[in-house]
């Protein structure tokens, strides 16, 4: 099953995606849908048609109380880095005003001329666990979407904390689908290929099976910290092959077009836009 | 003026908070009170009056879009460290469910033998800023409350990035008011004291005249990076004296009596309570 938010003329709304149309879940998005115990029937149940061509993708959950990021999460990328495998998963967050839909365009910060790429498998919670077991966590996943940590690495490293360069608004696609597990096209542990494309060259390409966290550890770990709720996301890190790494160093511009795809689940598509500061309080 | 959120039978209500009773403004918090326009001439208005016996303070916002905290931010404690005062401010994240009241328990992580003190002063913001210049910024600050920035060190340590230490569930007391500016005890940028007590031991005593980054310099700052909305916590920072920092190391443990007080703002008075875990899915 394949859930959006859409916009309308209405606003937003939660629908579930069929071959070539969507139907509307009289919900405003998915974060409403998901805070329903009954989503999945809900999710599941018959409602008014949207035609395929009219839909416009807002953030898979546009507004959740939690973004959760990893980093430093894929084996053959800490190899390759030289770093050992670490015990715990390194967490940081993004605040929702950084999430656009699967197709808007990336704003590249007026402010800094080194945004990179970090293609990532994403998931949703669908339903609140705290100090989760691992059949809890398990459970407590909705399912899988696709998500770009588009990073500004000269602000990520001002400080030693890496918010700042993960949060800039309008940078973060996520999407365009949520895939839920009874989906064919996804297990409960997806393992598959996920890939980032900069203007059509293949910049990064791992299986999610290399991860050192995978998603039910990451959500029994981090519950172990506070309650997950319905509509939180959980980035779970990026594999090796970001610009910043490159010698020499590679970085978005305006245009450039950012493709992000994961096997089974899903693609963002999206173009690189400098942002139109304004005069006054420019950074 | 001051202002707080209370639990009532009826779920939270905001309040304005008078000698011996409080107003009831006819909003479930002040994050709905700070997203109204108008909210200045609301907080002002007449309402049903609950007596000041009754007042059971829940976190100031108790559900904000985001908590941006503040790290290496007074001029002295940067100086005993041995450091350099910084040229950007180091920014990192909590999450809503680490916020508890100004006079609730604080809940000590199972997970954690190692968790501190950090006294601040805290900004909420009232109208929404994107790229403010100065008179923006200090505009969209609503007011001022107080904040202890409770952090698990050894999991802020565990990694690189200092977030899973800091967003412990019900770690945080903010409040017990927001004091909006045009009250007599509150300046646009607050010239006060603030301190931290354990046990009845000052521990921690400084001036946010000692800030490197005052309010004003850090709504600026974060509203080149995205917008910030009515409702949003900004904590400042906290000065030296934290237990990590002793020899030998202090920390809170089960009855530890926990007051930060900041002159003219407020003060938070918290006993420290052992989580208690279930037995499934302990960390």
């Amino acid at each position: 099953m394949r859930l959006s938010t859409v916009r309308t003329p209405k606003g937003t709304r939660a629908v579930r995606v069929e071959h070539d149309h969507a139907v509307d879940l009289g919900l405003p998005d998915l974060g409403a849908l998901l805070a329903l115990p009954d989503w999945r029937t809900r999710a599941a149940a018959a409602g008014p048609e949207i035609p395929g061509a009219d839909l416009d993708f807002a953030p898979v959950v546009p507004k959740p109380e939690k973004i959760v990021c990893v980093g430093v999460n894929y084996r053959a990328h800490i190899a390759e880095m030289g770093r050992d495998v670490p015990p715990h998963p390194t967490l940081f967050a993004k605040f929702p005003p950084a999430l656009i839909g699967a197709y808007d365009d990336v704003v590249l910060p007026a402010g800094s001329d080194a945004v990179d790429w970090e293609a990532e498998l994403a998931l949703v919670i669908g339903e609140t666990v705290r100090h989760a077991d691992h059949a809890q966590a398990t459970r407590a996943i909705a399912g899988y979407t696709v998500l770009n940590d588009v990073t500004a690495r000269d602000w990520q490293y001002r400080t030693l904390q890496w918010l700042q360069g993960k949060t800039f608004a309008d940078t973060t696609p996520v999407g365009p689908h949520l895939v839920v597990p009874d989906d064919e096209t996804a297990a409960a542990e997806p393992d598959v290929r996920l890939s980032c494309v900069v203007d059509g060259e293949e910049v990064q390409s791992a299986a999610t099976s290399d991860l050192v966290f995978g998603p039910v550890e990451l959500v029994r770990y981090i519950s172990t910290i506070m309650p997950l709720s319905p509509g939180d996301i959980i980035a779970t890190g990026t594999p090796g092959g970001v610009g910043h790494a490159r010698t020499p160093k590679r970085y978005l511009t305006d245009g450039t077009v950012l493709t992000t795809r994961i096997e089974g689940i899903g693609e963002c598509r999206n173009v690189c836009r400098a942002e139109k500061t304004p005069a006054a309080g420019a950074a």
